[in-house]
């Protein structure tokens, strides 16, 4: 039997950024197109260029990618032609290969919210398809409020779209508000189907303000449609979009999707799911939900008694799919035997093998209680190993900081501007020498990088037969967390380094102090790095 | 039309408790069923009486509730009678007016995790709810799998659920490993109540794990169950359970289901589900899922410049419900995105009337400049409301920060023992005054807090007349992100500070060097409180 296929369309970058709190940056824009075009996703909602400088200049760079890069914008107003309209001519002059328009479809919107007649509004929408389409571009039309105007007066709803699909148009049926129920969502699917546009030109588009979503998306396919829009995480406006993250395996693991269905996605891509989900809460700094379906860090742990012990005999005694095929992991709690082959596993992994089993427990005490501290080695592997080895006696003691000191200095320069400056002075001891190094924060162009990149600099400034071997790692990344540790409020921060043989790696410090959080895990970094190199204590 | 009635089961404290990380206390279970009694929650599981010292405590000091309280336990094991098992007998000593019991119903659970033979766990099934129903105590039998256990073996499964109906039980399918979509749970309900178990003595116990447990509990009302269970914010082991918090205003509010079923809670009663909702996650010391449907903090949060114009010609154009109906509120906040009809309300919001309407203008243009170097209004009101004032000349100069100094040392004291230690100079002009303050980190405790507390205290030291107007605001929340400034990573830091007059509010701050972004915030915490003191210029 030949698979019917279905296109996922991703609009992490466009309703997505409707998210309160959330605001990317370009590059951020860029690297999140990427991942997702990793994945197998078929369009990517670039945003809106023209309606603020980001999305205008992510347009300006926009990544090649093997989805279709689609731009989003509205219906031409009323009083001018579509070829009048500078909003609609920003969005064409991104010059993507497929634009998505969104456009009223419920009477009252149209009456209420943009104060036109509903002659007008179908004039809008007809038009501008016209227009875009004589220019080959492919084009979607994002019927806003659709089950809502449906209910309000059908066969206006149903003429709108109709306008939209003799245009040529693919009509996503939109649940604006997000209050229509999965039941609802199928029969009026159906409706729009009997009134003569087929499954194969109608999308989805429903957001989460009932918990609903994601079962919304899935009933519309069941209906006919062959087109799904969501993003990543289910970020969006209000309660989030229909996630995809939850989508994607579901369509590709459970029946009766997976026989009658192909998607973009291939089986062997979906093991980035949890890395990409990771990716973007790390992107915008978010605690990532420990609890999503299939890619939450606890989406596989196994906490009661009875469902731990059966898992050991049997893991799909208590799991629906084996988390790896998502690239997430089992959980089993440390206590027990399992908890110690998974660390034993780890272990090996790093090559540190033929380990003492009565180390094992010792260091998945040592791990539980520096979570309790606010530590987590989730991300920073790197640490992880270095605790390890620590506590295995495998930690060579290549030098001691005796002590450092930072300054950060604000205020009015010769010229009467106000100038910030930091400098720092680390003092460390390789085998019998002391060292003392000095830098100061700021950069090529003289501007102020702040206390924790003096600090950086001045660590590595001097390390004795060391420098030579640290020479080529930099800092990439550094993210800054406030989290509990024990009853206090704490700082985590995770820094990732990287050096010139393509090596990256992650590591945590943690204080009430965040500069001395900073230092800690720079410090870290710096360990693994002359691990990795063989270095020799002096 | 008589409306048939539905009844809500909550198991926050029994299934909620596998969560992980989640681990109650006896009075916090109390506290949790009485807020549970209070929405009218119709059977609350207080746990499993026996299975650990909370649960048994639990039992001996239950509180009082209008509500069915409920204890857990599992059939009687094999080879011995119902009478002599210990287990079972912890459960029924709880003396509660109902019990549920979870059992097997899938024959590769029974043969795999139990090691038993099919037709001793149909005894074990049989005989345990003929003992308990002996002592006329109401009965449940959760029967685990049953879903996956249809799949595998239907007539085998079916027995199971027979053989606890015919002693009497109410019948609760369990998708214990929550892989089994809506559309399949719906087909198979169908089964068991054409196999002759009426829906009226059939419920319905769903998980996470595809993010479908809300909509997979719809569908299996839609099917003929009217009973339901589910947890408060959808805790519970991997990704939850069902979500009563989404689930309950769904059915009073949402047709079908408010004109065909009735259920406890009164329409009165769900302006609690908000503040019950926000109350757990206090308990268990949660960040609250800002996105969670009805109750999240930004469930009614429009920040796209479209929807938020909208919004305030009339709220229903992009709500599904009242957020007060369930005890929420509306948000809308600044963003890039926004249009000037916001701005102006906004500003009226605060006091800020019958402005010029070119300013409008000018004030969105700072701020997306502002954005663009790395601000975000979104969630700091009160750095906007500064911006404003400052581009609408409505913002006294009280103070001016001539220049800082912090240092922060890290050295071993006289005991050899390592210690940080920060201190903060600033000189600030009032008037014609100029003051000079020192601070050092230290708390109660003699701990070192960090550079950003030392500043702080140093800053609020010595403001002349306003000192005594700013004596009751404090620190409570402190946020640190990077983020991209134009091309550069920036540090963004977001303070939330709070007076004894019960404000709060938020400020952001942002530079290459976080201890400079941090004072920004402060200064302007300092700032917009002395506008709402009214203060006068010195």
């Amino acid at each position: 039997m030949t698979r019917e296929r279905l296109t996922l369309f991703d609009t992490t970058l466009r309703d997505g950024q409707q998210t309160q709190g959330v605001q990317f940056s370009t590059p951020e824009k860029v690297e999140i197109a990427q991942m997702l075009d990793g994945i197998g996703i078929d369009y990517i909602e670039g945003g809106w260029p023209g309606a603020n400088p980001t999305d205008s200049e992510f347009f300006s760079n926009v990544p090649r990618t093997s989805a279709t890069m689609t731009a989003f914008g509205m219906t031409k107003r009323a009083g001018r032609s579509a070829e009048n309209d500078d909003v609609l001519a920003a969005v064409l002059n991104a010059n993507t290969p497929a634009v998505c328009l969104v456009g009223k479809t419920h009477d009252f919107h149209v009456e209420t919210a943009l104060g036109i007649s509903l002659e007008e509004n179908l004039e809008n929408i007809e038009k501008s398809f016209q227009h875009i389409a004589a220019q080959n571009r492919e084009t979607l039309f994002d019927a806003e409020h659709f089950f809502d105007g449906y209910k309000s007066n059908p066969d206006y709803a149903l003429s709108c779209i109709h306008a939209a699909y003799g245009a040529g148009a693919l009509i996503v049926l939109c649940d604006t508000n997000g209050g229509t129920l999965p039941a609802e969502i199928s029969e009026i699917v159906g409706k729009v189907i009997d009134s003569g546009i087929p499954g194969a030109r109608l999308g989805i588009h429903t957001h989460n303000d009932t918990e609903n979503a994601v079962a919304g998306s899935l009933a519309a396919v069941d209906a006919g449609v062959r087109h799904i829009q969501g993003t990543l995480n289910g970020l969006g406006e209000r309660c989030g979009n229909a996630n995809l993250t939850s989508i994607i395996p579901t369509l590709l693991l459970k029946e009766p999707y997976k026989s009658r269905y192909a998607i973009g996605v291939k089986q062997e891509n979906l093991t980035r799911l949890t890395y990409a989900s990771r990716k973007l809460d790390d992107i915008l700094n978010r605690v990532p939900n420990k609890h999503a379906a299939y890619v939450g860090v606890s989406a596989f742990a196994h906490k009661a008694g009875l469902h731990a012990s059966a898992i050991l005999k049997d893991p799909t005694t208590y799991e629906h799919i084996d988390p790896a095929i998502v690239g997430n992991t089992r959980i089993i709690p440390m206590s027990n035997q399992a908890g110690q082959s998974n660390l034993r596993k780890r272990l090996a992994e790093m090559g540190l093998k033929d380990i003492d089993s009565n180390a094992l427990p010792r260091i998945l005490d040592v791990i539980k209680q520096r979570e309790d501290d606010g530590y987590s080695y989730d991300t920073a592997q790197a640490s992880f190993e270095l605790l390890a080895r620590r506590e295995l006696g495998l930690l060579p003691k290549y030098f001691e900081v005796k002590r450092y000191k930072v300054t950060v200095e604000r205020r009015k320069n010769k010229y009467d501007k106000m100038i910030s400056l930091s400098e720092a002075v680390v003092v460390v001891k390789v085998g019998e020498d002391k060292m003392l190094s000095v830098s100061e924060s700021l950069d090529e162009t003289g501007s102020d990088r702040g206390p924790v990149n003096a600090l950086s600099k001045a660590l590595a400034k001097d390390l004795g037969p060391y420098s030579a071997l640290i020479e080529d790692m930099r800092l990439v990344d550094f993210k800054v967390r406030i989290t509990q540790g024990g009853t206090e409020a704490v700082t985590r921060v995770i820094i990732d380094s990287a050096d010139k043989q393509g090596r990256r790696w992650s590591t945590v410090g943690v204080s009430p102090n965040i500069v001395d959080a900073s230092f800690e895990a720079l410090l870290d970094a710096i360990n693994w790095k002359l691990v990795q190199e063989g270095a020799n204590v002096t």
